[in-house]
């Protein structure tokens, strides 16, 4: 399928053919296809496109004689850059300043103060008559490079395109930059504004070039026009695209497993909870329980008073006979709200934490199966994984090293620019040799057993954890493993039954289960497996010692009574393979809206 | 990337190289790879594989001295079929019974009933002793089309793997059948039983071969080994592809929206809301603000008694402390009672009905987005949607034009054997032949008013529900439009702003928005969009009129204030798209857990 048509913009009076390939659907050019070529963008110098995006950073300059263009006039396909300045994203000011003492007279004069040195020339009714010209840095979220825009102050009051967070959508040509070591290669002259969206300086809370990570997470709705949280979306979209990619490129069929269950397979202390309607509590006029036990509690009195007067026969007969049918009333009610909570369901219900359950019974239909949902943790919001089943335990562990390398790998390959923006601002680029590893050389594998015996050998490191064999592995442990002894992707495999679920398959010394764990060095465990037991003896007994109501599981069970079949499966945790391939270092920042006080928010 | 590798059994003792496409992760050929191909599994007759799935049908023939073969003999790559039956589901004892006398009294004896027909062999321990073979379809779930294996009884009991359901895996050599009119065009005569997983026939509530649907529906977790749900959902595992692949080839990113928010954007009476931890009100020892209530009142009566009684000051004071003590307790816990169902989210916290306000935050940064998430509705279940940001009304119509074509030409190319089957067992292939004039011609777009003149004129027909303009198209409405009048899909836009979210951008005229609905014959709206409302005044006033509380929409609010843009999107609503590509009439059969009932099973 084409991903692009070449643009023919409807609204302008342009007649002759626009040779930059852009969006279908809006007849815009991405900057990813200007400025995101690998060539920066140099052979499209002389075209014409529309362009959009939200500004970055910006600074004005007094038009000078040599470099004053009008916009419409043929300007040369080779410039010298606007002013010669060296605009990077903090500093463009101050190498201005440094450089012409006008200049710097002027900025001082409308910034207004350090704080909004980025965007010098933003806000303010004062500086509406600014006079020359704005190198305007546009993103549209397409790419990590900005597009420089130069909008002469004859098109538009120069305040309304250089406010960082200003939307704007342009028509203009492509010109090269040229220059001692030019931070652009192109830049575009606009020639016709199509769009401003205006933004004030003062409220907008990220006109900040680099707005902090604290401040950012506060706003998760505009989080997303920092380059930071960009780059990470469109990495995890690369991601998203490469897991599909992989399982139906491997015959895998993908199935949706309910968000909504009854079941549950572990702690229900960590489970969501569901209640009925809303409207029943909030909208309607309620006559609450509550309430009914207060009327009572006033008939009572009532009774009683009327009792000690002895004076009125018949309004004490009322009076009992309301206080029987306040109570009648208590009573339905009571049972009402006990029952309407789930009345959709019948009993109580959650948000799955785990689609294992139910993939199997797709996966004991339709053989290799795999879902991609979100998964609810009353702790840790959601967080996507993608599981897959497979035969074995072995067949799993292979098919779990396949995926992830081959997601690493995709990533690395389509997704460079964000990666090496993100390790830049991060651990520099140790990250991406990790990946690299990971993706080139075969993992470690070793039993529980071993990882427990080489730990408790080691001798230069105190744990903070104890450790014997039966306990689990702690952060610190597997991260001395992976980080330490192995340095690289490492599989644990043959667990201690009681640290696995029990659907994990038994094995003949009856103490440990067909289950692994995925480490990798500096996040720890990113997917987790098991041979499901298909056998129908271990995996009451194993239900049974977990815990858990037989009674709920029948319908689980009933995929061994009716034709059991060995099969295994793994799930991956999208948001900490997320922070191996960018090295990030908090799973809250893989998506925006998934962090905890976020969702208080939006 | 490779979709499979050449088969090689490590389990097995044969040296000789498969040549049958097989499963990387488990070592096992899939029906699709055998009798999925276009020659039927012609090609590959005299080789070698193993395959495995759950049993359809099958019928035990006594071995009969021509076309008895034992295991691991030289068999000859083209047999007659075997006893030359014709084995359909259904009919295949009866087929025999009307032919071999003898049969006949074997299978009655045998079979114990009419219920056991079509698994004539199944269950029992008085039929361990059939001496033959077994003539069995399974089916693995990857493709319409059963094989046909062929076990001796030398192999294993015979009622083992002839009980449908029963899981086996098998080694074998595929053969050619001949005769009239094969129903088969290969079998695979079975040379090693790897694996059974037996099912109790009496038990397996699916063992008629043809179950019916109400059936099938109680039983979610098996629903889908039957052919019905299992074409079903490898429709939707295609259909889901073919989202991903139109997005992504036209330079769209996936984002990942909240699924759980404190926003409402419609009706709140609609929404599931989540309560706090389960442990709280179920686990722990609870102290209740009724049973406080409770102490309160007797603790008031104790009082008025002393009160009267006068015979104890002290005992008064105590009491009277008490009460005090008893009211403090029951402030704090009407307080944390309020506060702990939301203590997550300091607010009230709801499964999201639609992701149109989240995704619109990252269109309003990373320009062309989409999501892929369920939806939640108190009365129908979860939805499947995708939802795409464009710039105006026009673009948001063609890019849902161009989406809907390109997944309904992607599924009638790649699901071809199971929309047939899909259609052979409903309404014969009118659906087909819908889908293709859908895929091939332009669509009707007509405004809501013209939409409404057009229903008033209507004379040959009466309608239920009242029209006049402003009020809502019903469903047949709707119906008569796209079935009758157009006689394929239709986009109805300009909608009277009161029918439409406060989000959809108001027309000059004051009174109808930038809206469309996507209305598809026999099932009605599939899709439906919007351009929005980048004005911020509009904006909080249709917010005000739609009687929202503009505080919890503070944050969307945001997107308008810094750097508006004009954008549009919209939504497809998965499962009805499924019941148009399959001709399936009940949105609950769509998704074998996407039922309300089930919900309360599983």
């Amino acid at each position: 399928m084409a991903s692009s048509s070449t643009c023919s913009s409807s609204s302008s009076s342009h007649e002759d053919a626009w040779n930059i390939e852009c969006f279908k659907y809006s007849r815009r050019a991405t900057l990813r296809s200007v400025v995101g070529r690998p060539d920066g963008g140099a052979g499209l110098a002389g075209e014409r496109a529309v362009v959009g995006g939200w500004v970055r950073s910006s600074t004005v300059v007094r038009a000078r004689r040599a470099s004053a263009v009008s916009p419409g006039s043929s300007s040369p396909s080779r410039t010298k850059p606007e002013g010669n300045v060296q605009t990077t994203g903090l500093t463009c000011t101050e190498v201005l300043m440094s450089r012409v003492p006008l200049i710097r007279c002027i900025a001082r004069l409308m910034a207004g103060g350090i704080g909004a040195a980025a965007g010098a020339a933003s806000g303010g009714s004062a500086r509406r008559q600014a006079i020359g010209k704005a190198l305007v840095r546009i993103n549209d979220g397409s790419c990590v490079a900005d597009l420089q825009i130069v909008v002469d102050s004859s098109l538009c009051p120069l305040d309304q395109v250089t406010a960082t967070g200003a939307c704007v959508l342009v028509e203009g040509k492509i010109e090269q930059v040229e220059g001692t070591a030019p931070q652009y290669v192109v830049q575009m002259r606009v020639e016709k504004i199509l769009h401003i969206g205006p933004v004030d300086s003062e409220k907008y809370p990220l006109s900040n070039a680099l707005p902090s990570s604290d401040l950012i997470r506060s706003y998760p709705h505009l989080a997303a026009r920092t380059e930071a949280v960009a780059s990470i979306a469109r990495v995890r979209s690369e991601l998203i695209h490469a897991v599909h990619a992989f399982f139906q490129s491997n015959g895998f069929f993908h199935v949706n497993t309910p968000i909504i269950t009854t079941t549950s397979a572990g702690n229900r202390s960590k489970m969501f909870r569901l209640t009925g309607l809303f409207s029943k509590s909030d909208n309607d006029i309620r006559i609450t329980p509550e309430a009914v036990r207060a009327a009572i509690k006033e008939k009572t009195k009532q009774i009683e008073a009327l009792k000690r007067s002895e004076s009125n026969k018949e309004a004490l007969e009322a009076a009992e006979q309301d206080l029987q049918r306040a109570k009648a009333l208590s009573r339905q009610l009571e049972q009402s709200t006990e029952s309407s909570p789930d009345d959709l369901f019948h009993c109580p219900a959650y948000l799955t934490p785990c689609h294992t359950l139910h993939l199997e019974t797709f996966a004991c239909a339709l053989s290799s199966v795999y879902t991609f949902s979100p998964a609810f943790q009353a702790e840790i919001l959601d967080s996507d994984r993608s599981l897959a089943e497979r035969w074995t335990l072995d067949d799993a562990i292979s098919c779990t090293e396949d995926c992830v390398k081959s997601l690493c790998s995709t990533v690395s390959k389509d997704c460079s620019d964000e990666l090496k923006f993100l390790s830049s601002s991060q651990a520099g680029d140790a990250t991406n040799s990790l990946i690299g590893s990971a993706v080139s050389s075969p993992w470690e594998k070793i039993k529980y057993t071993e990882a427990v015996n080489t730990l408790l050998q080691v001798t230069d490191k105190t744990f903070e954890s104890k450790l014997e064999w039966g306990m689990p592995l702690s952060h610190e442990h597997l991260s001395y493993l992976a980080d330490d002894v192995y340095k690289k992707p490492l599989i644990i495999y043959e667990y201690p039954k009681q640290l696995k679920p029990f659907y994990a398959r038994l094995k003949e010394d009856f103490k440990t289960v067909s289950a692994f764990d995925l480490v990798v060095p500096k996040v720890g465990i990113v997917a987790c497996g098991a041979q499901k037991e298909e056998r129908m003896d271990n995996l009451t007994s194993r239900i049974e010692e977990s815990g858990l109501q037989i009674e709920q599981l029948e319908w689980y069970l009933d995929t061994r009574r009716h034709g059991t079949v060995k099969h295994s499966g793994f799930s991956i945790d999208l948001e900490r393979l997320i922070l191996f391939v960018t090295g990030l270092k908090d799973v809250q920042d893989t998506n925006p809206f998934c962090r905890t006080k976020d969702h208080a928010k939006c």
